[in-house]
């Protein structure tokens, strides 16, 4: 999949000609690894060596840390054992971290290409409130990887068969289940996605419906004679032989690299081929940019999974992050999320003083704002901002609770169960470049009332290539977008082949509000432009409860490689929207429905041509 | 071949009637392991959590810790790293404790029939410094050993082609050379043994004299379509088809149980199917009782090896030690050694006061005696034992070198080059229903001038059944014998099929002694009676430097099994020997040569009937 992007000459030049925004030299002291008696290729456990190195970086001005290209391993003993609070992950702690940066001005480590091969749950990089970071030129992986796959042998009315390499998942049967034991942990499988053996999508129409059917769980395994494993159950559907099937097991517990209270960090050529949970988690930081970004499966090991959830997760993170020739492919979550975390009020102490909790289990334990952080006020119902505020101070009462205090009184409107979502750590992204290939669920999810720029990316994602979203009910994953381009993209028609969550077209535009209207939209100023979309399907694009939406000079092309099927049989939608443009497309071929249809939106807000209009 | 010890019903009705002569019982407060979190058949770590567990077992009287029954995994991480000087051992250091009993006085392990599955370098048990000490019920293996094995899968002229299997058994081709890669560690192939298929022993004739021939290292391997390793070289020899060739590699840095500096320790129902090492080391330990102790391989995982190198190993040990109904087999050295530690006077700083040196490089660093110790004085050339001399203080100032002072005045005629031997650290021991089986090298290895029992076993070593060297000058394995009694023991056709150092004959004694005589016998007493040899081969008893020995109402039956090849061509053979008697022997069939040699030895010392005397 990584040569199908090189049938994409537009990408390879913008990789070539691209001068990156962002730039954090290395001008310091080079640090040789070999130095401090770590070669490459020993398969000895690394985890010391490089700590001592760390160390002796420490002492100098600006470090670069240089890896002779090679084999390293790490293995969880000597590791640093700290606790994390990592966002959308499962608080598993303490967590292992194999390279520790913490409080650092200033450092480099260039892998030379090497391979940092991880051993065990383990977090290979950490960047704990540290700035002035740039990693570059290594590729993760892992022998024994926290996620297995199996091939399809053969299938029967009560049976599938499968084959699992023993050697980089080996597993057991245990209780008429297919448990996979890896080094120091022993994990049951829980769930799978099939990826098709002919074109290496995901099976069309699997994804979050399911490979196997209802009730697959309740499968008995037996291995046969051959070593093939026999799984018996009248499976509601069946895999196709030759296809391969990720067999998804174990805890999301650690990122692949984590940047916790960081600022400008670069990373650069960097393949990260497995992570025991997300690829990299930027938490509370700012300026981050990320060039030759990697996330995609090992192909010379035969894996068509790559990471075990997201690819790169910003949870709270502000200034300009920029997303540059990458890659994604194989992840089993979305490989771009880019979100604030909303918070619910509790209670009321006094008109400056708010008890606040983290409703989300993967969100409980962080940071959440800090001394003079803008904060903003949220009527849960309309999902309004109806004021902002300051913070004065907070304190934590719990890994879930803590107290705000304000320095101006709270709106007098605010009531138990509204939402807080802190302004302050926003950032401005830019993604362009890149490859947003085969994955499970989504492409790109945004929210942020910062600038987005995403341009010159393809997609060929599973769900929804582009998820805008936001919400204060459910995942309280806050941001309200502003500004918003999504621009000069190529949207293949494997978008939307299956459904996952809010995956309402290959563009899906989704806050969640319980009391909808037009009047008071939730999401602002969103483009789409010069973009082309190989649809087999009809939506397009669905926007919901956004003020000044513009889908303009996009090509659609009709595909027939897929049966249509989803639900909505509108090419554009628009619910409680206002500001519409819809000018200058191009429809080529029988792109299907050809229609707009207008929900709790008034006409006079769409300008548009040739389209049939459809009202709800 | 656990099962051929099962053909052999005097063994087993003499382990169904045995009473143990040291029972240490426990009477104490019952710890479970559960209790601790740790449940069997996780996988996890149980490093931390039997550590806590015997923290605090510590606060009680006598506790026994159980362990429900089940499989058990240690990692290194968390384990113990101390430093130890383990005796014929290379010393690298730190050593990786998994399960650490320090300073106990009282304590039962009961694994309830567990399986413990170490992973990478370590040391199982480390029993240091205690007393009443008990472990039972427990399995010891590796699921990546640090030994491996091939099937001989083809030989040409200039080939031999292996299969490896690379689940227990993970290897890569680096540099043309077969390399194996396990949990944080790399190891190059050094050398190998060949185990028959059909026969199940060590095929005859190879032993150290190679599988190979020589210049084997210089094949060239790669690795076939397959999966078959092809060994390319003009080897010398080659294996046969089918046969199971083990590939040694690795250091022995580890024990399986290493026992220091504790008394009163018994090991009862303990399989070791695998060791870093040595299997059981004892060392300046005393009152020790091995009773079902198993140093055998994994027949369900298909291995013929087990241990890396010894079974049991004393150095150093006085007391009382019982080793009861064992068995050993597929170690790549001796199941048995007893032995002392001589060391060299390197300078006499008075008449009171001597620098003294360990010798061998597997020696450093140990305890080598203790105030009030008697020491023996030899000389090297005689390695007659001059005068003896308690130590009044003793001064290490190097981990070779150390300073001996004595509350009386050394021997004049000590000097630099003579030995010095602890004779206060010298064991008796009763070696008793036990079964060597095939092994590389010899059988029973014994040096000490304590009373020796060896009675009731059956061999079927590879080399010498059983070897009583002693020497002060090459290997300073020291420990002149002054009362052996081998008797009632069947020695099968398969002793003495292949050729290792000091294998003179299926029961070989001896010491090397530069300056021999007569007159100045190193060994006494030894009686050879009431066993069974089933021989092939010329060789039954070698024995030099000698006062006593008698070789009385044996038997030996002929066996035509193997082609005879032993360059020495008298049954019994004496050197510089007297007062023998050989009396009262049966001989079956056509038993070679049917002779008695003397060397150095006065015809009028020997009391013999119906053999014919050589004299050379």
């Amino acid at each position: 999949m990584i040569r199908s992007a090189c049938k994409h000459p537009f990408i390879i030049v913008l990789m070539l000609l691209f001068i990156p925004s962002v730039v954090y030299p290395a001008v310091g002291d080079t640090v040789l690894m070999k130095g401090f008696d770590l070669l490459p290729n020993t398969r000895q456990n690394a985890v010391r060596l490089v700590q001592l190195a760390l160390d002796s970086c420490k002492k100098l001005r600006h470090p670069v840390l240089v890896f002779e290209k090679g084999r390293y391993d790490f293995w969880p003993q000597y590791a640093i054992e700290k606790d994390y609070f990592e966002s959308n992950s499962t608080d598993i702690n303490p967590k292992r971290c194999a390279i520790m940066v913490h409080a650092f001005d200033g450092l480099d480590i260039d892998a030379g290409g090497s391979d940092f091969i991880f051993h065990d749950r383990m977090q290979p990089f950490t960047i704990d409130h540290s700035k002035n970071i740039a990693i570059r030129n290594v590729r993760i992986d892992w022998d024994i990887p926290l996620t297995a796959q199996a091939t399809v042998i053969d299938t029967g009315a009560a049976f599938v068969d499968i084959r699992i390499d023993p050697l980089q998942f080996p597993f057991i049967i245990e209780d008429d289940k297919i448990v996979f034991v890896g080094e120091g942990w022993k994990s049951q499988l829980w769930g799978m996605m099939e990826f098709e053996k002919s074109s290496g999508l995901i099976a069309p129409r699997t994804g979050d419906d399911g490979v196997l059917g209802d009730n697959w769980n309740r499968y008995v395994a037996s291995v046969l004679p051959s070593g093939v494993i026999r799984m018996n159950f009248p499976f509601k559907r069946k895999p196709s032989i030759g296809n391969t099937l990720v067999l998804r097991h174990s805890e999301r517990d650690h990122a692949g690299i984590f940047i916790l209270g960081s600022s400008r960090v670069s990373l650069d050529k960097i393949t990260i081929y497995h992570t025991a949970g997300l690829g990299v988690l930027s938490q509370y930081s700012s300026d981050l940019s990320f060039r030759g970004l990697h996330v995609i499966p090992n192909l010379e090991k035969g894996r068509v999974f790559s990471g075990h959830d997201d690819g790169c997760h910003f949870s709270n993170c502000k200034g300009e992050i920029l997303v540059d020739s990458c890659s994604f492919r194989g992840l089993m979550d979305d490989p771009i999320n880019v979100h604030g975390t909303a918070v619910q009020v509790v209670a009321m102490r006094s008109d400056r003083e708010l008890v606040c909790r983290f409703m989300h289990h993967q969100s409980v334990g962080m940071d959440w704002g800090f001394q003079g952080d803008t904060v903003g006020f949220i009527d849960h119902s309309t999902m309004q901002t109806i004021a902002t505020g300051k913070i004065a101070k907070i304190s934590f009462t719990s890994l879930t609770d803590f107290v705000l205090s304000f320095e101006q009184p709270v709106p007098s409107s605010l009531k138990v169960k509204d939402a807080l979502e802190n302004l302050t750590w926003t950032p401005s992204i830019r993604i362009a470049n890149s490859l947003f290939s085969v994955n499970r669920a989504r492409g790109i999810l945004v929210s942020t009332p910062g600038k987005v720029l995403i341009e010159n990316n393809r997609f060929e994602s599973s769900g929804s290539a582009i998820l805008i979203a936001g919400d204060a009910n459910q995942w309280f994953e806050s941001g309200a977008v502003k500004d918003v381009t999504i621009r000069k993209n190529t949207f293949t028609d494997a978008c939307l082949t299956s459904m996952y969550q809010f995956c309402e077209a290959i563009i899906s535009i989704e806050p969640e509000i319980p009391s909808l209207s037009a009047a008071r939209p939730f999401h602002r100023n969103i483009r789409v432009e010069e973009n082309e979309f190989h649809s087999f399907d009809y939506p397009v694009l669905y926007a919901k409860s956004t003020a000044g939406i513009s889908f303009i000079n996009n090509t659609i092309t009709r595909s027939t490689r897929f049966e249509p099927f989803h639900p909505r049989k509108s090419m554009l939608s628009f619910v409680a929207c206002s500001n519409i443009a819809v000018t200058g497309n191009r429809l080529i071929g029988d792109v299907l429905g050809k229609n707009i249809l207008l929900k709790n939106t008034n006409k006079k807000e769409l300008k548009s041509r040739g389209l049939q209009i459809v009202t709800d």
